[in-house]
């Protein structure tokens, strides 16, 4: 048993005020628990740090109630069972959960998934045949419902969700135009990732190169970053064009909202001429459709018709200086921290 | 024949800014054309005014293209058959669609539908059981889905649209609850159309008055209006409410559009953290629907569940004033001219 041990958590320290500072954040060392009736320990092998995450550190109402200060702070994970009491697992099991930022945890099981190590890299389970893969699945095919020949158009394209994003516009037989921050990142997203144009949002005249990778207009854009890309984004709208809202990364650090170019009656005069529709959503919104995206993104990944990449941090402590880069658009493709290797 | 007779005609004379005046608009008399092979000659008895015209009388980009200066105003109609020499249509025949602001018209037959008068007035063909009824059932079943025991809100509640929207609403089992201009409206939406509440938007704290309306919140507002009475609403917004964008009159005669409390990206936070589903549209996108909706409304107008109420102007030349004055909310019911009375 572990219970000589120690677990090292990292714990909302305070509340930022614009982006968030190493200060935010708090690393606590403390004896391992030992596992009761019915519970497991568990050891983290892999941390999925996401953009939700600001949300969670404030305490504006969301869909979400925020983690609390003095907290572990949340995140998915998997994880490795070392020593079970719970009937459904087995130690050397692998699991994906919410186990939060810490090395070791105890649960009952309780949203807890076995991973097979056979079907993929477990850390897969976190990226692409996890949240982010699902929110891209049930986003674009739920909502945005791409038409063979239609446009679509995703920001942040060679991250976790928008690179899903991308390649199932183009399974479904869409044109696929990314958003990017920087060249190497939008060669990947043409390159690798086999999206039709990619645009990096760096570089000047964003609005102009996009309207020119984007001849016909735009039919589905899938909006995780709000700000100068939707500014960019809005004019090229077409007619019946569909907009699911699955992130405002661009605002989550904002201390005021700024008013900006477009003013409200310009988007409700948008949406009217032009029949918009504007829907916002989370992933667990769409539960139902768990199997239909497990059944076809493992069979994409399978098929090499998806891929990913990953971008891994070493190290519980490295955390939070990984989420504040993450918030700066600073990571390339999904961006993990790997807490420790499987003992397998 | 008629062709000695003249006909009138109102023509849009020049382009609006602001408020519509009468100097846009230009009554026109000139002979009545032979109607030719296949062709024939209507008589207009009803002209419907909606407030789409204000949006036909601009030359900004819309769903539609703006009537040409000197060009007949468009406008939906209940016609009588004068003379036939198309197949479809016999002398005496009462026919509803858009021939304009006129008192004859020629035509093919494309585009009209004869009008059964034992159903109905014929009057109701350009209200409830015509575009406007239409355009509040899609709107408020397609986009608006009101489950039972949801708040339903809509503005301009005793109007051709809202009137519709709240009691459709009240069969399908939700709150009604109307947003209308003075209490003789609002009496007559709570007292005759059987609407739960009803806000009068000018008199004082419509914010505060809205809201204790509303004490769980608001599943579905039909917005036809905008400006204050959005702002009041939006706050109220539950997750997952629907807001079908049918209409946005408070805005159809600005000449700049204020940025107003709400800024976009307010607008968009509050979609993806209430998952909000913001939707425009108009009656002809759901054509699909016509069959249901004529076959469900006239039979709850049968049933006497729905109601309605006209307010009708007599003569082709108090047309114009009476659309200046739609426009300031200043009908009470279905706007219509009654341009000639039937001849049976």
């Amino acid at each position: 048993m572990q219970t000589t041990e120690t677990t090292q958590r990292i714990v909302l320290a305070s509340r930022p005020v614009g982006a968030p500072t190493l200060e935010n954040f708090r690393l606590e060392e403390l004896p391992i628990g030992q596992p009761g009736p019915g519970q497991m320990l568990l050891r983290t092998l892999w941390l999925s740090l996401d953009p939700y995450m600001r949300g969670r550190m404030s305490d504006a109402p969301s869909y979400a109630k925020p983690v609390g200060i003095g907290d572990v702070m949340e995140g998915g994970t998997v994880s490795e069972v070392l020593t079970s009491n719970a009937p459904r697992f087995a130690k050397g099991d692998i699991v994906v959960g919410r186990t939060g930022w810490q090395t070791y945890a105890l649960s009952d099981g309780s949203g807890l998934q076995k991973v097979d190590p056979g079907r993929a890299p477990i850390s897969a389970a976190l990226g692409v045949l996890g949240m982010p893969g699902m929110t891209a699945y049930v986003g674009l095919l739920e909502i945005g419902k791409p038409a063979v020949g239609e446009t679509v158009v995703v920001a942040a394209a060679s991250g976790a969700v928008g690179s899903v994003v991308g390649q199932i516009a183009r399974i479904k037989g869409a044109r696929a135009v990314g958003i990017a921050g920087g060249p190497d990142k939008c060669r990947f997203v043409i390159e690798k990732l086999g999206f039709d144009a990619c645009i990096d949002h760096r570089a000047p005249d964003l609005a102009a190169r996009l309207a020119s990778a984007c001849p016909k207009g735009i039919d589905v854009y899938f909006e995780n970053v709000g700000g100068a890309v939707f500014e960019a984004v809005f004019p090229l709208l077409n007619p019946f064009a569909r907009i699911p809202v699955c992130g405002l990364i661009s605002m989550y650090n904002a201390t005021s909202l700024s008013p900006g170019p477009i003013l409200l009656p310009h988007l409700m005069r948008a949406i009217l001429t032009k029949r918009l529709t504007f829907r916002g959503f989370i992933v667990s919104d769409f539960a139902a459709r768990y199997g239909d995206f497990v059944r076809d993104v493992s069979a994409w990944v399978g098929e090499r018709r998806i891929k990913y990449r990953e971008d891994i941090v070493e190290g519980l402590e490295n955390t939070p200086r990984a989420l504040i880069g993450l918030l700066r658009g600073e990571n390339f493709g999904k961006l993990l921290v790997r807490v420790a290797p499987a003992s397998t």
